[in-house]
């Protein structure tokens, strides 16, 4: 039976019952709960089974998912911790988009693609998708360490960068590069991001106790808490970036004044939703890469491109730190995630780039999520924080 | 701008934010905030501003949601109560499907209906939807008086009856009515309420402890319970009754064991879903009744037998126990929401209802919805539970 064709409590119980299932085999098996998660929408989805294909209400679930999983991020981390690491970011950031780009596009040439086909796969390899990251950290208890917060805020950064190169990109595809449209592009979405950082949580402390104080509801302050998640998802998309890095300001603006009962609440909604979110990106697995040798070697290329790319790139940012801070860094702005699939999609959809080539962006996209939280675990291994290690000695 | 252009952040905007403001400006006014949820429905819907129109993703959350909302009051609930108050329930429930039945069948008739348009809007208006009223007596705490529990029971009851008799009468417009498909329909959907019910509570006791003493993810026990209400509210659907039969009893089975956290993780996920459920109530708001005066004057005797079918049928089961309880008990059992709709939309699709009719049947449903938490509030009156009374003693 096709997936659309499952009543809704039957598609819940596969996502949901697959991935909890699949993260406790994971966690005895002494490995990151979130990557049995997308392996389970690997198994289910089309991928192997085929018991559940992606639609619209899984897409808004993962959607929402990924939305609230930056949203409990954000309010884990006090927005002035950030701006003190924000030139790091900035110049971790800047790097990690050079070196993929030129790297993609570079691999693609000497493979033979067209100019415009290389430059797409090159766009599909800068941007970073964070929740992946975030989520394994915050898993683990370590948003508070200075490599977690220099990833969040070079993470926003990229996403904004992400924005300006894809803008770049799309209209150097269709013929006419309009550098004023771009720069307005690029103005507004910097805007947005630094002035929600800077003044967004002394805004939310002026503004929402009057609310609070005249709002007669049980739980007001959770949905005033979601109104503003809402809003400044929303802006974020208006003003040209991810939904999620507007989610993220918006828990960072709250994470002074939400209480414990807002925190409780909001991880409530994340435990049901996240697993939609990870489980999604492994029902995008694309074994199309399978198909014929030569594409099967270019995925690996790439693959292997996209970790040691941002690797370098980011790490060479973050260099002052010490190279342990240059692994976490490098590692933690490693997985694409949904970014990378959507410049694959439009350059699809504009006939730029192949089928073959698509399908190797999707799996590099896949796979970068897949291996970040093994090699993050091996990166932030600590005798202090390793709860094997307390295991044992206990 | 379309409702289905607008990315989902804004739609979540809307949908949550103007739920949250009309639910504050009701309860300023002293009026229920959900009816004020509803009401923000038929304002943003295409009853009027037309900002947001029903699609698959707002269905979706609005199922999900109202599944939460069943399993929450679910858990607030113990099995061998309701148990307890079985036989009047029993009888308030048959009762109060023969009255409104026969009642649409004659007025439909008497207005000059065909035969088998009239047996449809009999059957529409069989079904309660108990969760407007699950939803106002939670709120307002009264789950545990003994006119709620005989409420949920009856709710549970009248689902099976009502499937009962939508296979009867689906049967009877294609033309072959098979007894002994109908009476299996019945028994299976029977057998599992009772099943449910009765051992449902005793199962997870027994079974529950073993999978959760060997889980290591972090809330494994609210994960376990999600699995729990998407197994049951899935099983319901393949035995014919709704989903959210299966999550009520699915929350019922767990009212023993779910413990503090498990019940915050749920109020989480209910605060963001429920919104979407009344909201989607108020979309539904056809105002094609307002066509004619004709189809006005039947959408008004429809509606107000709607509302006095259930008040005698139901409160003539609950005789014995007193008027307050029979007024209380009829009133609970007057919202006839989707259930209703979706019979409707059966006759639209099979050519036996008229799109006059079919708007009469969704402005009735809509309407009952909307009457019955105020008509609760004052059913409800008691000087102990007022908490205006309180207020003013204060």
């Amino acid at each position: 039976m096709p997936a659309h064709e499952f009543p809704l409590p039957v598609i819940l119980l596969i996502v949901f019952g697959a991935a909890k299932l699949m993260g406790e085999i994971f966690v005895k098996l002494r490995q990151p709960a979130l990557v049995g998660e997308i392996v389970a929408g690997a198994i289910i989805g089309p991928g192997l089974f085929g018991w559940i294909a992606p639609n619209e209400t899984l897409s808004a679930l993962s959607d929402l998912g990924v939305m609230f999983l930056l949203f409990d991020v954000g309010l884990q981390v006090k927005a002035n911790e950030l701006m003190r690491v924000g030139g790091t970011a900035t110049l971790v950031a800047i790097i990690g988009v050079i070196v993929p780009f030129f790297a993609g596009w570079g691999i693609m040439l000497a493979w033979g693609a067209p100019q415009t086909e290389a430059v797409f796969v090159g766009a599909a390899l800068v941007a970073t998708s964070v929740g992946i990251t975030a989520s394994a950290l915050s898993a683990r208890g370590l948003l508070h360490e200075i490599a977690s917060k220099i990833i969040l805020a070079a993470a926003v950064i990229d996403d904004v960068l992400g924005l300006i190169v894809l803008a770049a990109v799309s209209s150097m595809a269709t013929g006419h590069v309009n550098i004023l449209e771009i720069s307005l592009t690029a103005g507004l979405a910097t805007a947005f991001t630094v002035i929600l950082a800077k003044w967004g949580t002394t805004a939310v402390n002026r503004v929402l106790p009057h609310f609070h104080s005249r709002a007669e509801a049980e739980d007001a302050q959770f949905h005033l808490s979601l109104i503003v998640l809402f809003a400044l998802s929303a802006l974020a998309i208006y003003t040209g970036v991810a939904a999620i890095v507007g989610a993220f300001l918006a828990g960072l603006a709250l994470s002074d004044t939400a209480d414990a009962r807002v925190r409780d609440l909001t991880r409530g909604v994340n435990e049901l939703l996240v697993p939609f979110f990870l489980v999604g990106i492994g029902l995008h697995l694309n074994l199309g890469v399978f198909r014929t040798p030569a594409t099967l070697t270019l995925a690996l290329v790439i693959l292997a491109a996209a970790i040691v790319t941002k690797l370098i790139g980011c790490g060479l940012g973050a260099v002052a730190l010490g190279w342990q801070n240059v692994l976490k860094i490098g590692l933690g702005m490693v997985p694409r995630g949904e970014v990378g699939m959507v410049v694959a999609q439009m350059g699809l959809s504009m006939k730029v780039i192949s089928p073959e080539v698509y399908a190797v962006v999707v799996f590099m996209a896949v796979a970068t999520t897949l291996v970040t939280p093994l090699l993050l675990k091996i990166a932030f291994r600590d005798p202090a924080l390793q709860p094997d290690k307390l295991e044992n000695l206990a």
